[in-house]
């Protein structure tokens, strides 16, 4: 691993690795224009080995329960997480069981499948907050009997493996120096709050690093975080039930929040919150304008830069990065939304398909 | 482009990117010692924006259509072709047009689609070799008709684009200089080509530097040129119908068959054979025991050189690179039968997990 000493506690654990991290950082050819920023840049975490971010958290978490002859993996997820600590798992050889979000998509349950993990859905594991927080408790009571860990992407839960998740900071510090705005969407936080410190890191290191603002992204129907981050009031606040449609960021309890507004606002970060619709229309545009093909959650970031522009709070030229967190493969359902109106056709000779190059051309 | 001067005919060409290649190269840590390899790589092209290798082809085949003004890109394909081109047509501004294969499977076109492409499913192309050939020799007179050119992942149709394949090549001769044997899947060959052209370029230019073996594998069902190329045969052979189940490997034409002969065999690369039934066994276990999810055909290299090594055709700690050519979310089908006897269980009580963890620990 790369940036192996900024890693806490790591010096003699063995380092899983299948090609986490190292993500390109792509300059935006023509999206960025349309929305009017000339300096637009995209971290495609899509990249990563099983498609999201959360493989360099997953990396981390399994070579900690490795480190500490953990028997088995125990976690938590609707989703991406799953999938990762699933694949780290099948590298090092330990089982892997995960209690999923009482209707979690099939597409995303048969990722971690593949990888050989037990999943475990529980009735109204999820939806239901007492459920939920019962659950919790009930696995790190189960976790200490069998002399392991609970593994959930978020700081308060899992700090060892979230340190992981600092590198993005890292990355775009050492390829970008002058980046001065970095959005990033948030459920619970963690990665918000790994990238604020990534950078603090980064800059206690190189004096001549001029942190950037990190700005935290929310959906309209999951605002936990963002609004308290941009009136800045002490405390996040939980919301009963999250009515984003957004996969990934369905997350009403605060987790990491409290820690977001803390440390993103000492250094200039913002709070915006967007509307489904317009992260929607903005993931379709990435694929279609851009050849990036995401998740929605990953088109929450450029959806808040687009609302700072708005607001004027970021200038047309300003050097922005956007975080694409995970690839369009995820999430088939929204797929099928992108290609309505883009049907297939059947032809029985090639002069149709001339026919319709000629009219258009 | 790191490698941009190994590259001929671009020095006035925008290159456009969008992180295609610098794919990381992991060392087996389980399924290459229960094989009995014990220096064995994978190198992950599956990490690629459209998740295969086609990207380097993408990437550079539309930088060239731009640079000659063509006002649209025609190609045909069965899939992961089409999933680059389109990408990086979006990300040119320029229309797509994609004459696929009767019968491709819908997720993969479905891939095309989100990124813009307009599909053409023309009658029996792909299936009956007389259709197929009039369809090529059709599309390449209405090319010129409108200024453009068929783009096709071969050297016999697009060697332009074709040339981006080789930094395969070269990205693992500069971080494992000491590679003795690469195993590439093969349909028409022109993976296979590119990459010993590459490793020629570079030993070229780096007068330390050993080629290794380039050996090309073909599942029995389309073998068209590793018979031919283990046999010294002079020329390969086309057949009548590929008869192969693995998508993206169905190529009965010979195609760069023979310039494959004649370059592999020049470097001591083999022909290797293996069965549909060994390389989904394979594609399973990479995602089982090492935490690789990729399509069948990228588990195809895989097999060839566990063939090798019963064979004793190379020893057990050769240094052994085999190319993870696609993401396993190309393929939903083929994670169907991955996932066939790991149910998800459904519980009410997180005690029923708790039982279950009693019993196997």
């Amino acid at each position: 691993m790369k940036y192996r000493d900024l890693l806490n506690g790591v010096s003699d654990v063995e380092l899983l690795s299948m090609g986490e991290g190292t993500t390109p950082l792509v300059k935006s050819r023509r999206i960025g224009f349309s929305l009017g920023l000339s300096n637009l840049y995209f971290k495609l975490e899509s990249l990563n080995p099983t498609g999201s971010y959360k493989d360099r958290f997953g990396a981390l978490a399994i070579s900690g329960l490795l480190a500490t002859n953990a028997k088995f993996c125990l976690a938590t997820s609707s989703g991406n997480t799953g999938a990762s600590l699933a694949a780290y798992s099948a590298l090092a050889g330990i089982p892997c069981h995960i209690v999923v979000v009482d209707g979690a998509p099939a597409g995303k349950l048969k990722q971690m499948q593949a990888y050989g993990a037990h999943l475990w859905m529980l009735r109204d594991f999820g939806i239901d907050e007492s459920v939920t927080q019962r659950a919790f408790e009930g696995l790190q009571r189960m976790a200490i009997d069998f002399k392991t860990s609970v593994q959930i992407s978020a700081f308060a839960y899992s700090p060892f493996g979230m340190q992981g998740v600092r590198s993005i900071a890292y990355e775009i510090a050492e390829e970008q120096p002058g980046v001065q705005h970095v959005f990033v969407p948030a459920g619970g936080g963690g990665l918000t709050l790994a990238v604020v410190q990534g950078f603090k890191q980064w800059s206690d290191q190189n004096s001549n690093f001029q942190m950037p603002q990190v700005h935290c992204v929310q959906p309209e129907g999951n605002d936990t975080i963002a609004s308290s981050l941009r009136n800045g009031a002490p405390r996040c606040q939980a919301i009963p039930v999250s009515t984003t449609s957004i996969s990934g960021l369905q997350v009403p309890s605060v987790i990491d929040g409290d820690q977001v507004l803390k440390t993103c606002s000492l250094h200039g970060g913002n709070g915006y919150v967007v509307t489904d619709h317009d992260v929607l229309e903005l993931q379709r545009q990435l694929a279609l304008s851009e050849g990036i093909f995401c998740e929605p959650a990953a088109a929450v970031a450029l959806a808040g830069a687009h609302k700072a522009l708005q607001n004027a709070e970021i200038k047309n030229d300003d050097l922005v990065v956007c975080l694409v967190t995970g690839h369009g493969f995820k999430d088939p359902k929204a797929t099928e939304k992108i290609i309505e109106g883009n049907p297939l056709k059947h032809i029985v000779k090639l002069e149709e398909l001339k026919s319709n190059l000629n009219e258009s051309n």
